[in-house]
C-alpha cells in the first residue's frame, strides 16, 4: 500500500494526492509535522520536506518525482498524452507552475500566511516584479481549453489546480490586488471546472477540515 | 533534425549536451545570446532561459523536460533505469541537484562570477547555511558508486558533472573553502571518472573555447 505522508493545506502535497485520485490507486494518508524536523523526517525525506510516499520499495520526495513514478507504475488513466513532445510541453508548464511561479510567490508566505514582519517597499517592488515576469512565462503555456495544458487533464492540471490559487491569495493578500488577474491569467472559471472533479472536491474537503483544525 | 540552443558555458545546457551526445542523437548547436532577451527568444523559450531545444514540432525549454522527452524519443542508450523506483530515485538526485542545490548557490554567481559588489556578512553567512542545508540533503542521495545514482550512468550524472564543480568553484570562490569537500562530499574522483567519457570530453572542450573567447 502506498502512503502519501504530507499535510493536507500543503500545495505540494495535494498535487501527489490529486494524482493518486485520478488514477484510483489506493492509498493511505499521513499527516506529518514538517515543522519538526526530527532525524526519522530525514530518513524519509532527504531536506525535510513534505510531501514523501512510502511504497514498498522505499521513500520517495518530491512532487513530480512522484508524479512520473505513479505514472509509471500505474500508467491508466494517463495523466500524460502519448506523444512525447506533448508530454514534454505538460512538464514544460508544470516546471513553469511548480519551480518558477512557485519560487517567487513563495517569498511572499511569510507576510501573507504566517504573521512575518512586513516586507521593505524594496523588496515588495522586486518581488512584485519577479512574479509579474514568471506569470508571463506562464501565460505563454497555460491553455485552460478547458484543461491547464488543452483539451485533456494532464498533470499540469494536478499543479495549476493547487499552484494557482495559491498564488492568487498570496498577491491578493499583500498587494491588495490577485496579480494573476491583473496579468491577464483569469484563472476563475478554470478552477470551478476542475473543482467539480471527485478528486478535487476531495482535495479542498480536507484541506478545508485542517484549516478549521488549525 | 534536433537543435540544443544555449551557451557551453552554461551547467544546464551541458547538463542537456551530455544527454545528447551520451544517447548519440545527432543535433546541432546554437549559441544564444540569452542576455539580449528578446521577442524571438520568448517565443522559443516564454521565459527567455537557456537551454532550449527545437524539434520538428516545436520548442521546449527546462533542461529535465528535454532529457525526458530524449528519453521517450530515443530510449536506447537508456539514461533511467528501467524499474521505476529506482528511475524515482534518479529524479529526485536530479531534482535535488538542479533545483535545491543549484537556487541556493546561484546567489553566489554574481559576486563570484560577474563582478557583482560583494554581500553583506549577513547573507554570506544566510547562504552558507543554505548551501550546507542542501548539500546535507544531496549527500543522502548521492551515491558516485561509481555514477551518481549507483552503478550505471544515468540523468543524474549529466546533473552531477555539470552542476557539482560549479558548486564547488563558487563556494570556494566566495568564502576561500570548497564547501562540497568541506561537507563531506568528496566529488574530484567521481569527476575524473566521468570525465573520461567521450560525452564529457567535448563537452569540457567546447566549455573551455567558449571561456576562452570569453
Amino acid at each position: 500500500m502506498l502512503t502519501l505522508h504530507g499535510s493536507p493545506i500543503s500545495n505540494y502535497h495535494n498535487k501527489a494526492k490529486l494524482a493518486l485520485l485520478e488514477k484510483g490507486v489506493p492509498f493511505e494518508e499521513q499527516v506529518v509535522d514538517f515543522r519538526n524536523k526530527d532525524d526519522a523526517l530525514f530518513a524519509s525525506s532527504p531536506l525535510g520536506k513534505i510531501p514523501f510516499l512510502t511504497t514498498e520499495q522505499g521513500c520517495l520526495c518530491e512532487s513530480q518525482v512522484i508524479l512520473e513514478y505513479l505514472e509509471s507504475v500505474h500508467p491508466q488513466p494517463a495523466l500524460l498524452p502519448k506523444d512525447p513532445f506533448a508530454a514534454a510541453k505538460v512538464r514544460e508548464l508544470v516546471t513553469f507552475l511548480d519551480w518558477h511561479l512557485e519560487m517567487a510567490v513563495r517569498q511572499l508566505y511569510g507576510v501573507a500566511f504566517f504573521g512575518a514582519p512586513p516586507l521593505s517597499e524594496g523588496n515588495l517592488a522586486r518581488i512584485r516584479r519577479e512574479i509579474e515576469q514568471k506569470l508571463a512565462g506562464v501565460k505563454r503555456l497555460l491553455k485552460m481549453a478547458p484543461y491547464a495544458a488543452g483539451d485533456i487533464f494532464t498533470m499540469a492540471d494536478c499543479s495549476a489546480f493547487v499552484d494557482l490559487p495559491l498564488a492568487g491569495l498570496a498577491t491578493k493578500t499583500v498587494y491588495g490586488e490577485d496579480l494573476l488577474l491583473a496579468n491577464g491569467i483569469d484563472y476563475k472559471p478554470y478552477l470551478k471546472f476542475i473543482g467539480e472533479r471527485a478528486s478535487a472536491q476531495r482535495v479542498q474537503a480536507d484541506r478545508k477540515a485542517a484549516l478549521a483544525k488549525g
